[in-house]
Order: structure tokens, then sequence, then C-alpha cells
């Protein structure tokens, strides 16, 4: 922690700050410049906050100068995190595609996705059994019975399923139902009494990135799930708001280099709902696989037009079977497999 | 509902359009322009999303006419809704200011809170018993007991308590402590199970704007509580994130006359958060009461610099009583009072 | 400036840093630790960049201390900077309106208007005979005939005038036509060559603030122009851009306490274009002045329908004259005049 | 364009508008809903704006609904244009990096940039005479006698020449040195004077994008030269300004496939710039050539540590090299060269 003060601080006012770290059982070290005195506080300084002495007379600002993460920090623990889903390994060499619709809609839908998704060749499946939505007059998702059908449908072709908890409640269900990784959505990455459930099972959790939240905000969202035991963690970027409007959201490719630098854990990408479009998600999850990412979340239906909800992102079978092969060439091209 | 074809639309693709709108029961408007057809669907347009038609081939883009709240929106509710909060009422040309610390901490400081709360000439107070902080290191909160401190304190004079609800399953304790007015936080704008909830109850909500949505999706938030049946909502706004890093906030004043334009119920301010330092709340206050704000939300604390949580952005005692003057000053100007 | 070392960093990559910090003449002050070496330049900082240091091996990060910016920065130059624009006092006590159309379009449109402007109580007024505009097919300005139609009209009711200089090869046009306030606009604020020019006169100079500049950019934007020698610059906040869609942009009431922190010149705001509709600006207008703005620039039109561009933010001469009224009450609450 | 009437909107009202309409001779469409008229205007929509109808009496909003660039609209123009650069095709099959340092210095650091970049296998150099900086105080380029030594070196690898035009005074001499491509900074990319005067010339220009610029801003920014005559336009992405602070600027990857949509002109990537930092950009330039991008424009530096200007981010020649060869490898999968 630094403590920097203004131009005309006193004797006394760098005194009592002085004082006030000393009273928390930290060192101090004062470097009195030409136009600053600056004070660093030496030792735990994660007990102390900036807000505690920026209102003190005589200081400018004070700033953290160590990460407030430390599970989920690369400092501390520097090889990659490789999560095993039921045999399928994130976060190693090979990248993985959960493919599936958006929401779940009748078992038939579930059935065929199920079958095109594994043709395709991938590992893992997504649904939504319970949705959110921006509107409290759409679908809000099949509920329990959704999840029923997902798991049978699944289950015929042995993929592991991924699917939203939005409600702390339905925990229990889903562990009954034997979710293989819970996803916390985007709207729900700091809903902090659901990421300190999620931290208490250990089941994989897929973490979403809130929609302008900070690479910090995130980890340490991610840090609430690991201090309660769960260090099964996947990071899911899914595009950011900006001022942008030409498409729904901005695809932060930045953020996989920067968070493979801070964070053991894997890094996925959801290039269906960072653009929003069918026609850009094989741009967007090339750039995803050639940045770095372990894996994507992908939107499928069996019949695109049809679906009942994000009937624009999701690919035909056919797109997905295409998009697969071109990223094992562009994860050949760096090394991985896909 | 309008669907833009591009320039080379055919006409069987027209006609693709126009039966899926027809199929739904809406009737159909076509304009041939110059460049572009222009497809009009003419009826209950909320049945329809756009993502209906996007995907269909020869269609450009297409969009929404009407705006997708109802029960909150003044375009079928004039007159300004006034809520009622055991004899308080906001909305109406009284400015009511709500004060009182970020956390519940002790009785004492509580009880010198409401002292110096109801001095300042503030009608109703504010506490927080379960906060949501960004690490899960820091304090969180005193919880229930903290609930059972701040009824205590507020009730010696009569002041009116909001505190924050985080987590659905406190709802029942909230209500058995009597609170006032339910406040659902940044991050909860749309953990639309915690909004169906206090939808089903009739406690007055003040509904604090996520930290990057937009004035549409805050209004559907408010849409959720008000279909279930609590019409009693109250707006505020906290500062949204923006680019800019000098504060922590921006204060996003448009919203005010935006909001009263599209919303017949009350808004609020919160100076206090959107700033982030204390020496920044008059002046965002000022600002808010002279833009139309029905209300303020401001944190204060005995002794800030003591204060267990945003220390930096808590007024003194005295800071809200000379705050309190210059309101009544600017309310006047704009023939209100406060 | 400090240089953060990563918590690996060896004795001979914190010599190196010493090494460099000493070779540009700066002392050194060396902090070590529990995790981090934290190694300070002590001297005139300003001639190190961050970007010196941060290739270096075993630096995690570092960072300036001191503010970029010095002969507009507060803390070197205590008293509020009032600026005399032929006997109008901008950043007094008094609050200075500047009214008028968005372009110059005919003698007859800029007579009425200089009339309306001054009968409303104005004491300034604006104009474009230049515009910056989006499309390059719509109107670009009348131009120099243009600033001739202004000075006319202003002169029959001793106004002084606004005017945007985009060129920098008009500059001497401007000064042939006296232009008594010369305005960069949004777009220009980093236009780097046309700051230094109109740094070598001394013809008062508004500064909009960049569409998504920081204050510190806009701070320093502001120090070429006062390196070049001209003092005499105002800071025009103008609204930001940010993710919401429902009005042009954000009217930024928060940097207005910052401004006044920061820096010693008086700051306006242009409530007009901020929110993009006449029927915001009245609500934008007071909250600028409650937060302790020095003036506003208001769009006006003698019928504002037929404006020949930004046509939805003209006020009428009616509206222009109700707000001057209200503005006085809301300046008298804060202990000022309009 | 389309007027959206509002539910309350009389007979005159909307007759008012079509009248408008009328007068400015384009031919009407009225649809009346439910819940809205909505009134269209068909023909030369381009001669209509918003503006001219939203401050009547009844309008909701209005907007336009075709696209208001034409001449860089694939809309109108299928073909991809590929631009010749003395020989180096833009735009076609192969991907072109152009690297360089961000500024140049001495005439050995550039005969050695330019032979490290020939080299790595570049077929076409960057470097900066005149540099924008943020801060009066910093270096601001070596200007004329810069773009001297830029020519020598890089004609002794016959590599064509990249450089930015801040200062429309200095175009003359750009055309004397035999400039390649003209670079327009981000911060001037509505400096509408300058794209006036590149748009009168034929050679190349690179339009990069304005920090806070939409996908449609832009496309007009292009358009201003196009509209000259100079249709030789590149597009060049560099990082937009959001509301993160881990990274300079989040590269926004989306931008290609929608740019690649919307316009037939080539689209380049500076992933130097994006990150702001070294590290960052192999990770970054993978990125955007997966999505699709015709080439990069790389920071390089014969060593780094002591560039004068962004020593953060430039490679040094061995990164340069192993760049090209992965990038060779991506392009590769996508069925293009490098």
């Amino acid at each position: 922690m630094l403590i920097v003060m203004n131009h005309e601080a006193t004797d006394e006012q760098i005194e009592a700050v002085v004082k006030k770290i000393r009273d928390h059982g930290l060192d101090v070290n004062v470097s009195r410049g030409v136009e600053r005195t600056i004070i660093g506080a030496v030792g735990e300084e994660r007990k102390l906050e900036p807000e505690m002495f920026d209102p003190m007379p005589g200081v400018d600002y004070s700033m953290h100068i160590v990460k407030p993460y430390k599970i989920v920090a690369r400092e501390w623990h520097k090889a990659d995190t490789v999560i095993d889903i039921k045999g399928v390994k994130l976060g190693g060499p090979q990248i993985q595609v959960i493919g599936g619709p958006c929401s779940v809609e009748t078992q038939e839908q579930m059935d065929l996705s199920a079958q095109f998704v594994a043709e395709a060749g991938c590992r893992l499946m997504r649904g939504g059994a319970f949705k959110p939505r921006t509107s409290p007059y759409a679908f809000q998702g099949k509920g329990v019975e959704g999840l029923d059908m997902f798991r049978r449908a699944a289950d015929k072709f042995r993929l592991p399923i991924v699917t939203e908890l939005m409600d702390v409640r339905m925990l229990d269900t889903f562990l009954e139902y034997g979710v293989d990784v819970i996803q916390i959505g985007t709207r729900n990455m700091q809903n902090f009494d659901l990421l300190k459930e999620v931290g208490r099972i250990s089941t994989p959790v897929i973490l979403k990135r809130g929609m302008s939240a900070t690479i910090s905000e995130w980890l340490m969202a991610a840090e609430y799930i690991a201090a309660g035991g769960n260090h099964n963690i996947i990071f899911c970027e899914r595009g950011i708001r900006t001022f942008e409007t030409a498409y729904r959201n901005v695809l932060d490719v930045t953020a996989i280099p920067m968070l493979k630098k801070e964070t053991h854990l894997p890094v996925i990408i959801d290039p269906s709902h960072a653009g929003g479009k069918a026609w850009m998600v094989p741009a967007l999850s090339r750039a995803a696989v050639a940045a770095g990412a372990d894996g994507l979340l992908i939107e499928m239906h069996p019949n695109p037009c049809e679906a009942w909800c994000d009937a624009d992102q999701a690919l035909s079978p056919a797109e997905l079977k295409n998009l697969m092969a071109t990223l094992r060439g562009v994860a050949t091209a760096i090394g991985r497999s896909a």
C-alpha cells in the first residue's frame, strides 16, 4: 500500500498516516521527494484499504501495490490448471468446443442437437433450462423439465452437460441431475451469494464475465468461488459492453493473453453472445483460438430459424461441422489440437 | 415491428417474411422504396422479436417500434406516482433525502447516525446489513444482527429504514424486521429471480441501475417487479461505468429528465457511490435536485475516518446538515421543497 | 515515478533499474517489502516515462506519482483565473450563458438570433461558420461569409462572439474578423498542431472535451495551449460517449467539481450537444449551474424547426428566456449570479 | 427515412409530417398501427435528416433506413478492392505485415530497422516522423529530417513507406518525399479538413479508427476521402477505448468481419497500439489474421529498451521474425498466405 501525500502536507499529517499503518501492524517506508512525500506500508497490505487513508488530511491518494486475488493468481501457482470433466480435459493442449442450443425446447430438439454436436466432433454440450431474459414477458426456459430432457439427450452421446444456474435455490436440483459444469451467467458474475454456494461444491464452474466487469473484478469473483474451496473454475469471455452499436458486444480478445498471464485457470470464449449474429461466429471463433483460448461455447440449433431464443446467433449443424474443421487447422498452426 | 429487406431481396423472400408475420396473427404493411422494401407488422408486436426475422434470407435488419415496457411506462399512465413510505411521500413536490451509513457497525454507531440524520432534517434512513463486496476477504456486513441494530436505532427517531437485499432467501427475514424500503443493488439489477420475489410483495423497492445498464434494460428490470404486482418502485441512478478513471463512476444526470419522461415512477440519485468521494457529494447532490430528482441517497457516518467501509465517501454530520440547507435553496429555485 | 518489481526480481534486475534512474540524474529510494520491492525515483520525474522501465526484466509495472500538467494545475496556481472577454468576466461569481444558433445561415437569421440572445440576458453569442459534420454530403457551414454575417449581427448588440476553428489555415482570418473566443471542437481536442497555433495568440480559447477524453488528457491538451503562452483557456464539457443509446451523450456533471479542484481555469457546459434534444436542455443547464459550472453554451434558433443543422436541440427564443430566469434562481441558491 | 408518431398524434400532426416529406420531393407511405402511426419517406432519403422531424409536434422519433455511406459500401461494389502499393498488393489473398519503429530516431536506427523488417519478410515499413503526443513536453518527432532518414533507409531494401500526416500544411512535403502510404491517426479520424485534402490526391491512405469511433462514423470518415476522389483507403483498427484498465485499449476483433461485410476496402490491424505491450502482440496478431484481417501494422525496434517512444510495445528483431513464421501458419489454415 502506498500513500501519496499532497505537496503541502505537514509533518503532523505525515505522522498521522505513519501511525495508522503501524497501528495495523505493518512497517513503514517514507520517501520524501521534491514535490511529494510517499509513504509505503510494508507487510501484509491486504489488511489495508485506500479508503482508510484517502479521507485523512494531507493525503492526495493511496493505492494497493499487490494484486487483491491470491488463489486464482498465476503469481503463486505457475502451472496451468487442467480441469477434468468426465474425462474431457479443459485447459490442456486440446481445445474444447462446447456446442448446443440457446435453450432447451423439446426432447426431439435436444436429441437432434446432441447428435449433431457429437457428429461435429464437440466433446461437451450446452443448453439452457433456466433463461435470463431482459423481458418478463419473454420465454423463461423449460425449467426442471428442461434439465431432464437435456440429461437424456446428452447421455445418449456421452456428452457432459453445461447449463446455467441463476437461482441459488436450484443448486440441489442441479446436483441431482448431475449437471457436469455449472455456468454462472454474465448478470450474476457479482451475485456473491450464488458464488459462495458454488464455492462449497466441487462441480466445475464456468464463470462468465460481467457485461462491463474489469479483469480485476472478474478475478475477484472467481476468488469468491475459490475461497470456498472449489478451484475448478473456467473463465468465459462473452463480449463486453462498449459505445459500439453495430454489434451486440465487443469480443475482448485482449482478455485472453491477459488472463493467461494473470491466472492458471482455463479461459474459454463465447463468440455467439459476443457478436450476436451467426455469420460472425466463425471469424470470432478462429480469432479466439488463435489468441490462445482453451475452449469455445458455441450456440447451434437443428433448425436455427425456428429457435425459441437467439435464433439469429445459432449455427446450423452444417455450419458447426465446417467451423470445427477450420478450428483444427488454426489449432495446429499454434501447436495445439481441437 | 419493422423488417428492412436488403436491396436485392426477391419477391419470394419478401413473401416469406409477410407470411411469418401473418402466421403470428398480425397484419402487414409493405412499403417498396427505391433502395429498400420495408415490411411493417401491424398489431400486438410485442409477440415478435427481431431475432425471428434477422436470420431469414433477404432480411437486412428488423426492429421494434413500440417500447417493450408497459406497466412502468408514462405513455400509459400519465400522472406521477407518489409512493407513501410510512407517511413520507416520495415522488411529490417534496424532495426526500435518505441519509445513513454505508454499513451497520455497532448499536452506538447506528444510534448516533439516526440522531444526526434526523437532526439534519432527513426523513428516511439508510444502512447496509448485508454488503456486496468485490473481495471475499472484505467485511461482508453484520447480517441479521445488523438489521436488528438498524431497526432499534431508526425507531427512536421514527425514521423508516432502507436496506439492501442481496439473497432471495433473506426476504422473509426482511419482512419480519419490517424493512420499509428494500434496496436492490447495482449488481442485482438483472437478478431476475430476486426481482420476481420482490414483485410478489408490496414493500416499496429502490431499484439501483446496473453499472452499465441502459435506460431500457433498467425499465425492463422494473417491469419484472411490476409484472408481479408490486408497483411501488423507485429508480435510483448511482453513476455509470465509463472510460474515465478520475472518479469511480460518472453520475448520469441526463437519466433524470429521460426517466421522468419515460416513466411515472419516482427517480432518486445516489451521489455518494457515483463520485466515490465525500468532497464531490454536495456538488452532485445539488445537480441532481436541480435536474429534477425526487430524492437522494446519501452516505454519512458519525465519524467518517473510522467507517468500516467506504470511509472516503461518507459525509460528517456537520457536512450533511450544511448540504440539507443548500438543497432547500435549490429546491425552492425550481418550485419544490426539501 | 515508482517502479514496482515482480516478486521474483533479482538483485541484478533491481540494480539495473536503479542505475537507469541515476543515469537520468534522479535520486533513488528502494523499499523492500514482503511481496514486492518498490523503487522510487526522487527528483524531476517528468523526465521519465513508465515505458522506459516496463520492458526491463523483473519490472511488474511503473507509474508517475505527480500529475503531468503544470501550468493549468491548481496545485501551483491556487486562485481562480477569471477571463475577461471584452468586459464580460468568465470564471468569477457571475455565470455566463453563451447563446446562439448551431450554424450561421443568413444575415436575417443571425440578426434575429442576436436580438433574442441579448433580450434573454445572455452576454455572449455563439454561432458556427465552419461546421464539423459526420457526413461529407451534409451542409458544411457558410465559411468566411458566415463569419462576416455573425460579426455584423453580434456587433449591433455588442455581443462578443464565439465560433469554432477547425482548420489551422483559417486562424489569420479569424483574427481579422476579431473573433472574441475561439472554440476548439470535440473532434479536435487532440489536434496538436491546431492547439500549438492557438497557443501562440492571446485570444481566449474554449477547449471542448473529446468524445471519450479522460480528464487527464483534456488537461494535457490545455497544457499544449498554455505551453505556447496563451493562458486564456476555458474548458467545456459537452457530454461523453458511453454505452447508453437513449440520448446522444452523457453529460459528465462529475467533471465539474473534479476540474474545479484540478485547475484554476473556468469550466463551462454545453447541455445542447450533451443531451441532443431541446427538451433536455433546461434540466441539464440547471444541473450544470448547481454543480458549479462557470457558464453554459446553449443553442437557440429564431425558429428551431427550420434550423439547417441540429434542429432538434435548439431552444426557441421564448424557451431561452424562461431558462435564463430559472438559472438566476439556481445561481442565487448557491451564492452566485447569472 | 421513417417517422414514428407518438400514440396520441393527431391527424393534423401526421399531415404536417407528410407535407414536409413531399416538400422535399419524396413520396410517402403511411402505416396506421394499433399503438403508432409510422410514416415512411420513399425516395432519395439521404436528403432528409431525423433532426428535421424530431422537433415536430406528435413525432416520437425518426430514423434513416439506408446507410449514410455510398462509395465505400460493399452494397454497391461487391468485389474486394485490392490496393497496389509499388507492387505490394493489400486486400488480396496475401496478408501484408507493415513493420517498423514507433518513431524515426537516427539514420542508424532506421537502417537497422529496415534491414530487420526486410529480413523478417515484411514487405512494407512504418515509422513516425511527426508524433502525436499526449504531453507537449514529450518528444514530438524528428519532422522533415526524419522523413529523409526514413526514405533513405527504406529505399535500400525497396520497402514502400507508411508514415503519419498530422498537419495539413505538411502534405506537399509528404508528396515530395514520395511517402507511399499516408497514415491518418486515431486523433485525426474526424479532422475533416485533413480528410478532404488527402481525398484530393491518389496516394493510399491508412485511416485509423478514432478511439471511440463507431463503425458508422469510421465509414463516413472514409467517405470524406472517397468523395474527394481518392478510393485507395485502408481501414486500420487499433483498439478502442472502454472501461477496462488492465490494458491500454481493447482490440475490436469483431470489427473485422463487420467491416469486411460493410465495405469492399482492405482492413488491417495495429496490435501494438491496441494492447500497448510487446508481449501481447503475437496473440493479438494471430487473432487478427484468423479473423480475416488483410494486414498488420507492427511496431519493432532494433533495441526496444532504448526506443524513444512506446518502448514497451516494440518487438525485437527476433520476436518479429518468430511472429512472421506463426502468422504464415495461421494464414495457411484459413486459405491465405502471409
